[in-house]
């Protein structure tokens, strides 16, 4: 966790006005009222993890959302000792043991920082306290699930294709960014393929 | 779609008060005013689908979402003349061209009947439209994406698991009504494996 202090006294992760981070994107995607956001400017505070390090953990019981502000996240599930990644974000996402959204049971996944990462968190209770509060909340809730329901959308459809080249074009497609940024082994993971036929993949889509 | 009407002259998809199995199923999650549950009782209708019928099919220009009543709907993509099963849903499940939720784009999805089914449609713009008028449609929309996306989840893990008796297990403890419902092929589909293997990994898990 940042202990690093502006000369105002004030934890240089908020915004020249004194705003979370989070409390600018939600209300970027409608307006909520004043007494909401000052919960989440005070309730919200800033995580770092180094490169390797986990942000959560299976059995880790309070749950909070994160906003990933620097970095990137890989959650996956051991079976049988071997990792499955289920998913990898990057910056501006906002991230969660979301397998169980709504629900109140604990997480299988482990959300690994796979970059030095800087993220805020958000209580899970604060959500849902802002969501029985305050009925545009469930606004923001809702439009935030329709963008990151349409990426698990893309996750399952991703990991159905049969042809090895065809994943890899599909994946390059849609996430340029991770593309060129993050190791061989965790995208020959999340794609579901050895690193070996992802490298034979590499090769012949260069040649 | 049912042209069966009864004996007060209101069709029998209707409830005996008149309303709409969406209206009932959208009240129940969360309570809308009675003007939103009147524009969901004027505005959604029964479609009926023979088994191998499509629902939806790529191209289609006004986007709905509907409640299945009866029966089973698969949804699929295809890939180089290949079918990607993406979806199979049944009885009580919302159903939709959800890949573009929230978004204008044409969907690449098949959505197919894989057994005679009965559905109630609503038109999209009805769903935007409530969002828009009642901030409690918000609400509504926000639970049923949660539930959503944590099929959606699913969805993507199941496809990554690497053991073809492992998946075929996990499907059977996480959809029950399924295995013992629908054809071979389509469940094979789904799990990303070939009948044979499927084939192969029933018979030994019987033994």
């Amino acid at each position: 966790m940042t202990k690093k202090v502006s000369a105002t006294g004030k934890r240089v992760w908020k915004t020249p006005d004194g705003h979370s981070p989070i409390a600018i994107l939600f209300n970027s995607i409608y307006p909520v009222p004043k007494e909401a956001i000052d919960l989440i400017d005070e309730q919200t505070f800033p995580v770092q993890v180094a490169r390797g390090k986990f942000l959560v953990k299976p059995g880790d019981t309070e749950p909070h959302l994160y906003l990933v502000l620097k970095g990137v996240i890989r959650a996956y599930i051991k079976e049988d000792g071997k990792e499955i990644t289920t998913w990898i974000n990057e910056e501006n996402e906002i991230v969660t043991s979301i397998r169980n959204l709504g629900l109140t049971i604990s997480s299988p996944e482990y959300l690994q920082a796979i970059e030095n990462s800087s993220l805020i968190a958000m209580p899970y209770a604060l959500v849902e306290h802002l969501y029985e509060h305050f009925l545009e909340a469930n606004i923001v809730g809702r439009k935030i699930l329709e963008d990151n329901y349409r990426g698990a959308e893309e996750r399952a459809y991703i990991c159905r294709i049969a042809s090895a080249e065809k994943k890899y074009q599909h994946f390059i497609k849609t996430r340029p960014g991770l593309a060129n940024r993050i190791s061989l082994k965790y995208i020959a993971s999340y794609l579901n393929m050895t690193i070996e036929t992802l490298s034979r993949v590499r090769s012949r889509l260069a040649e």
